[in-house]
């Protein structure tokens, strides 16, 4: 392993958990990581503006995003008209969630997770006509804030239906930061998926990319600044700060193509849109190299 | 390994690098910290209180506070004057500093790390007349905010002279944060310690403490609430988060004796007595085991 893919997640699911920002901070948000040198990057959902306000705006973000030809950019939608207007707007990574834990799929899609894997073997033979794959993030794989721990094979038994219906990419999602490094080797051991979405609700994000990165895991979702915060637990910090991450793995050697001084610029930049002090230590102190 | 050995340092190194709290206020976190399970507690140093006066009313503190048979309390010195203040008063189990940074130790302790390492060396027999052990803490020794890294081998050659002049235990200090998977890994190989000491400056505290586990050291220092701060990074984290830790260990199934609740409602008690949001996401979130 020589390097590690991170998408970038803070201008779809860093902003949902943050109060609305205007569209312009968006497109700024979005232009300015496209510069860091990240390959990818979750640039907007298309939902209804009245379940998420926040990205009720999608379709002006995308339409003003200076697009850059090399990189993915993707979106996450919740249903046929998302699909739609995700397609339509010219997206070819589209992603769509189900959870795990039933309880949660109620309470985050108001139907059972079987009926949410049903509503995607529907949505997959739409989104490859048109050319798009479709990423299937598995919300609370590591653990449910309604149900507690998640049996790793009814996981497993998520993850084979997608696949029979023909999802291109599988990620787990640490929806409410639940995931610890016993947790990721029980999961990877029954398991495995392409990309992981951790959080560090509870300190242990970093400790869990390491377990996933022996584990031979070279995906990672990570949002700036660690823009995003946890909806079951206030106050407390959600998707781990990018530029941790990277430097994390800079300084094992690691290649992720991202220019380290200008994300920490951007997650700066950052905390001026947000206009709150964002959770990251990178940001605060700046990287181990920089010296007094 | 079955458990691990955690000494918590709030008291101490945290609260040295905090504002000023009443002596009553360090007594009530000492005590409270003693019901929670843990086995060790660095309860105060004996300092000159122009240089840390946080610590000025060690002597008061130690008097007051409800001291258990069955944990280990030690106190921090810098000379001998402290070492007779500390034997005085009662402690059996002592630390002293040295940085493996020479510029880093002469702005901290105003000499040479090889002056510092000559007094080390009287230090020792007269902590061991009273019947008492030393450690030494080897600051810096994953980096120092003025010199950079720190070759492991300098490192090596600290450890090998006190411990040639006698020295009981040897620890090492990550004193701003600067340790990470890979340069815990660099340094273990070659020399290894009886203890780390951790920051969580650049969000890879718990990421460090696995990477040094898979090693094999099973005693880690670690700080209630994560109180303590970084001297150079203004608004950063210092210390790893106990209730972090022991979250992370407990979930490994390897035993701490601590009741992770009490720990948890002591960094709640300690947030009250500082007065300040402490940065422990533990603390924020509750343990993985807490459902909505």
């Amino acid at each position: 392993m020589t390097s590690v893919s991170i998408r970038e997640v803070a201008p779809r699911d860093g902003l949902q958990n943050e109060d609305p920002i205007p569209t312009e901070a968006k497109v700024r948000l979005i232009d300015a990581l496209s510069d860091t040198g990240v390959r990818r990057i979750e640039a907007v959902s298309f939902v209804h503006p009245r379940a998420i306000p926040q990205m009720a705006d999608a379709d002006e973000v995308w339409a003003r995003v200076d697009r850059r030809p090399e990189i993915r950019y993707s979106a996450l939608i919740p249903n046929t008209r998302g699909a739609q207007r995700a397609l339509a707007a010219g997206f070819r990574e589209i992603e769509v969630v189900v959870s795990a834990s039933d309880t949660h799929n109620r309470r985050n899609l108001n139907r059972s997770t079987d009926e949410s894997l049903d509503d995607i073997a529907s949505l997959v033979p739409l989104i490859h006509e048109a050319g798009a794959t479709v990423e299937v993030i598995v919300a609370t794989s590591f653990g449910c804030p309604f149900e507690g721990d998640i049996d790793p094979d009814r996981v497993a038994g998520v993850v084979a239906r997608v696949r029979a219906d023909g999802a291109d990419r599988i990620a787990f999602g640490d929806t409410t930061g639940m995931a610890t490094p016993r947790r990721v080797k029980d999961l990877l051991s029954a398991v495995r998926p392409d990309l992981l979405h951790f959080h560090n609700t509870r300190g242990t994000g970093l400790a869990n990319i390491l377990t996933a990165l022996e584990l031979g895991i070279t995906e990672f979702d990570a949002s700036v600044g660690g823009i995003g915060g946890c909806p079951y637990a206030p106050g407390a910090s959600g998707n781990v700060a990018t530029e941790e991450v990277v430097h994390m793995l800079h300084d094992m050697g690691l290649d992720t193509g991202i220019d380290l001084d200008r994300l920490i610029s951007t997650a700066e930049t950052a905390e001026k849109l947000l206009g709150r002090t964002l959770p990251s230590g990178v940001l605060r102190a700046g990287p181990r190299t920089r010296l007094v």
